[in-house]
């Protein structure tokens, strides 16, 4: 019989944003194959007793491809291991799950799917950013700035410059020009707020808050490194105020005291 | 001194899907002040000595309305407690809690948030519909099917009638006639798959598989009831494949062992 293999997503970085689900599952599990984006407090979590597989990610010089971790998944479940497949942030948000649970269904072996809170989610709570405010934004968008395997960026813009929905850009740090400038022609008004989040909800959280026309230039100065997010719209005004974690809450509390 | 606040996401169901962050601020909170979407099973493991506020929410004849919770939190917290706000869902997704987050901010208060597992991305996990695919869909887009107080839905509709984007449509249901009439009217595929889950990761979980013209009586004869989401988009053809939880996956299972 082979074993079951649990699709797990890690969330955004802070192991206590991990669900109880994904915890109890980390903590039994007999091999686990994680991504480059899950962060080393959630690997530590691991029992010293569980074999630890590095799948890698894309871009990433030590990777392996998505179809021989397909078939990872399903050589190590045929030897009737129990298998957690751990991804950073939510496995069917940007996370290319759906491939794996697929190519398990395919060869018959039995899998379970357990959702993280995806990036737009922990870097909105952490960084003081709503995705949705009454009479600010009704809707939500997310969207990535790597087109699959590197082809260029081909989303429906003019559909994305609504000044009542946020945008958020996951992997939108390399080709941040373009999408801002993109954006623009297609009618977002430039000075729509905009923010960047690095490694939100770690210790390395850093936020820069700028407009659609000024966010690219403040990111460069910022010096911010992947992964970092990037969330667009009137929400973005509300940044400051709500404000709690981190730098920005410390930086905020200088100035009242001060 | 005031106690401080945390605007805490239970997710969308199953008490297993809440971050080890909120198990523990539940454990530990002196007042839980919670809305009617958080379910029974989590709302059992608050402790016996803490006090618990029902909120309702909108909708309900028996709710507190938004600035009424605004203040509760404000005064709760003035007199030194600890204050857990318990919402369903995440707090900063349809969850107005950047509402309670300003009014605290605005009142002094110190305040966390913790995001919670959306019911976009629970019912994605739970029913077997991932909301990006390679292919199927580069984005994820999440409205709701209800306006502020009730208003008309405004939403912008050409905008969303996009192939490669997934529409997730929360507490869609009352307006299902509406919603579908006004996508095909601005140029939404009718024949695009579409799929409607009830009560998304709980026991009671329901699903619905059907096109965007087919879904309304598709659901009115299967008498879903709220919470119910729509799934909207070329993903939802993945349903049959990756189901695996509840009453779906034993139905496949029964066919292909029959």
């Amino acid at each position: 019989r082979p074993g079951m293999v649990y699709l797990v997503g890690a969330g955004p970085g802070d192991p206590e944003l991990l669900t109880v689900k994904a915890a109890r599952l980390l903590a039994g599990a007999e091999v686990v194959v994680y991504d480059r984006l899950v962060s080393p407090p959630i690997l530590d979590l691991i029992g010293p007793g569980t074999s630890r597989i590095y799948a890698g990610k894309a871009l990433d010089r030590h990777h392996l491809p998505q179809d021989e971790i397909n078939q990872l998944l399903v050589t190590l479940a045929r030897t009737g291991r129990s298998v957690v497949r751990l991804k950073g942030g939510d496995p069917y948000i940007f996370g290319r799950g759906s491939e794996e649970a697929a190519c398990l269904a395919a060869a018959g072996i039995p899998f379970e799917v357990v959702p993280g809170i995806t990036a737009a989610a922990g870097g909105a709570a952490y960084a003081g950013i709503p995705l949705t405010h009454r009479g600010l934004a009704s809707s939500v968008r997310f969207l990535t700035g790597h087109g699959a395997d590197n082809m260029a960026l081909c989303h429906d813009w003019a559909g994305l410059a609504d000044p009542n929905t946020t945008l958020v850009v996951y992997m939108g740090l390399t080709n941040l020009g373009d999408i801002v400038e993109q954006l623009i022609a297609h009618g977002m008004d430039p000075a729509t707020p905009a923010a960047a989040v690095q490694a939100a909800t770690t210790p390395a959280q850093r936020r820069v808050v700028a407009t659609v026309a000024t966010l690219a230039e403040a990111v460069e100065k910022a010096d911010l490194e992947p992964p970092t997010l990037l969330v667009l719209g009137r929400v973005v005004e509300l940044a400051e105020t709500l404000a709690w974690f981190g730098a920005e809450a410390a930086t905020l509390a200088r100035q009242a005291s001060g």
